[in-house]
């Protein structure tokens, strides 16, 4: 403790700040804040010391001792107190909170922040401010939780092109998968319970439907590429489709399947897309599995890492707000052109690379369908494959039916145009002796 | 390449570096700045250019074009450049270098580092050196090659009490383990042909004898708790006593052996231990083989989290050779007490925790013995280890040997000291009923 009462004594000024929000992540950035404030301080050389708290409601009972602090519903108070030196927006959503945001820029003040939707779709805004005023807005918070991703692509990664990137970014989705492949159970069952435990929120449709994923995915690939925030241009398809059947026969062909954000530079422009995909076992992030994230890169110099750990929680996110209020915190006397650019790359020096349409994608494919046990049908299907240039990994029928009745075949393509693969599809559902639409999801190799 | 000219133009000033040693490491240190020489300056917001490089053989033919770059057989040539901001000292090695880098201090010079035995064994005064002259010494290139893992630990984790990690941290040790245990083959099999592949040294006892995963885990235990240096007290286990049956029992018990690197903080000290180690197959960090590395911390506010890529390697070293440089440039005019401490607190609260004999840690283990299959033999052996507070998680016998004859036993014991596990393969060894040594080995369960 003798090392801890030398920041106390004064010798170097404690840091104020104000927290915008008191929820689950603002109850645990003031707990972590204040159970490790002596490491924090033994870290960062001084006290960083949380003065302000905006709330919704001032009446509520809290769990949390929140000692002298004060608590003001009025948020206003907090961005126009000139004490405070940095303001941690914790409060989430979109663009109610962007003018908070903005007007503590306008007041001077460097921003934290945890909020994925506020970045995504008003980050170039923010940032533009931030510049305009040589300040910080630190938001490794809003990417896969306690795992610091951000700091990793943008300074760990520095020396590197990176050349893509997969990431399990969305804790829901990956318990649900994970609970369907290990129990056998459909989608709906395991979400059902997934809500009960509190992974899935009441309306679900923003994890599983994947636009948090999106979000964050949007974040990562401007960081990694040295583009502008491009929410509005990223492929989303959620897990509501998925079936436990699939999962199955992936399993017995060597793959798992995920829900995964990807993005990947190509000489034709970047890809920006969310989906769930099937992965080979063998890859390390297909063990990842239950609310865990992992994020897969592959970079020019040093090949392929992974980063791996909680991706959402009261604590795990409060540890990257609180390593945020850090580097802020040392890099308060820099020289804003020398300190770590916002999105990795100098302001002047973003390219906006044109966003590929999904239909120019290439990736491989898993394909299910019912087809008449008729001699011939496969050799039909194989040629409409064949004719728009997608060559066949293997073709495989489940079951003996009987003649002429319908049997599973399952499919699975080397890579290909996803424009390619939607004509074939259409082609073969339109087949006599296939029933029904085709079960199609993308497979992708990781090399 | 609109944006890179920009930094050719003169607007902003090339950082001017010079390196000493021209190896694997530095050969990809030059092909990495020259080949990404546009992204990185796109990030950095100038051109890191190398202008001089010492070298032990001036008339070695080379593969690398050097273009215009000063070669010289004097190191001490550009340890005194007046030129160069910053010396990449990559020649390796402990005590002849650190004259170098001392020197290169003692003349204003930044210093990055890639040898982890110079900071390991002299770590303490080249950081005392560099803060009495306000100066930088990067080493993230010394420990896990590609993984960025010093700037996790020391800055990624900043809020957060770390209680323990563990690390695959030499890809030598962890490629003959994955062979050994995927091909059922025996150590001094694979060595050999490690050996022929390039991936263990033609003396290899540097690396499977544990000496280089010490001298990482010393590095990695500093900065995880604000510990000196102490390398002399890294209690040190190779993997070269391991046989392919224990290796093949450990997997029916659902166990993988592993070299690790060990550090936890306990209430009477720090673990700071290397050594093979059986883990639960269900734990990410049991999935990571060949020559790859991982390092697994718990933190106290992000609970797991797991950190993976290539150890060593040409470029994966040199990209974090550059990320150093790249740090360090953004840092030229920051204050130094703003800096990210080299061992991440702050010099002057570093605590000199006390490092536990080896005697006293807690972990569990897995014995092999042979005895005599005779009734009575089991309970004698289970009194012994009773008797010393060892409580036996599970006991089997292999094989059905006739009476009288010997049989194979294997005792998985719960958590207990090591000295008093000693004791009890000391009173085993000496019962008539049991012949020979019996083989133990560490057992982390990694809760």
């Amino acid at each position: 403790m003798l090392q801890f009462n030398k920041f106390e004594s004064g010798k170097v000024k404690a840091v104020k700040i104000g927290l915008l929000g008191f929820g689950t992540v603002g109850g645990g950035t003031l707990t972590v804040l204040q159970r490790n404030m002596e490491e924090i301080s033994r870290r960062a050389g001084r006290e960083i010391k949380v003065v302000a708290i905006a709330v919704n409601d001032l009446g509520k009972k809290r769990d949390i001792d929140t000692g002298g602090i004060e608590l003001t519903d009025r948020m206003l108070d907090i961005v126009n107190n000139p004490d405070i030196q940095v303001i941690v927006e914790l409060i989430g959503g979109g663009d109610d909170v962007f003018n908070a945001v903005m007007q503590s820029l306008e007041k001077g003040k460097h921003v934290v922040t945890a909020n994925k939707a506020l970045i995504a779709s008003h980050g170039n805004a923010i940032f533009r401010k931030a510049s305009e005023k040589g300040l910080m807005v630190g938001f490794e918070s809003a990417v896969a939780g306690g795992i610091p991703i951000i700091k990793l692509i943008r300074e760990g990664l520095s020396a590197n092109q990176i050349e893509w990137f997969v990431g399990i970014i969305n804790g829901t989705c990956n318990y649900i998968l994970s609970q369907m492949a290990d129990r056998q159970r459909e989608f709906d069952d395991v979400l059902e319970e997934a809500q009960e435990l509190g992974y899935a929120e009441a309306d679900p449709s923003f994890d599983v439907g994947g636009v948090d994923a999106a979000h964050k995915l949007t974040i990562l690939a401007s960081i990694a590429f040295g583009v502008p925030l491009r929410f509005e241009s990223v492929y989303i398809q959620g897990i509501e489709h998925i079936q436990k059947i699939d999962i199955e026969y992936a399993d017995e062909l060597g793959f798992r399947m995920k829900h995964l954000g990807i993005s990947r530079r190509t000489g034709d422009g970047l890809e920006l897309r969310v989906h769930p995909a099937l992965i080979p076992k063998q890859n390390l992030i297909a063990s990842v599995s239950g609310v865990m994230n992992a994020v897969l890169i592959q970079a020019d110099a040093v090949g392929q890492s992974m980063f791996y750990g909680p991706g959402a929680g009261s604590e795990p996110t409060a540890s990257a707000v609180v390593a945020d209020l850090i580097d802020v915190v040392r890099a308060f006397t820099t020289d804003p052109q020398n300190r770590v650019p916002h999105l990795a790359f100098q302001a002047d020096s973003l390219i906006d690379l044109p966003v590929l349409d999904i239909g120019l994608i290439e990736t491989s494919y898993y394909l299910r369908m019912q087809a008449v046990n008729r001699p011939g049908v496969l050799a039909a299907i194989s040629s409409i494959f064949g004719e728009n240039e997608i060559s066949i990994d293997s073709i495989l029928q489940k079951g003996h039916g009987q003649p002429d009745e319908l049997v599973t075949v399952i499919l699975m393509t080397q890579n290909t145009r996803e424009k390619n693969l939607m004509k074939a599809v259409e082609k073969v559902e339109a087949l006599d002796s296939v029933e029904g639409k085709i079960v199609w999801i993308r497979v992708e190799r990781l090399p």
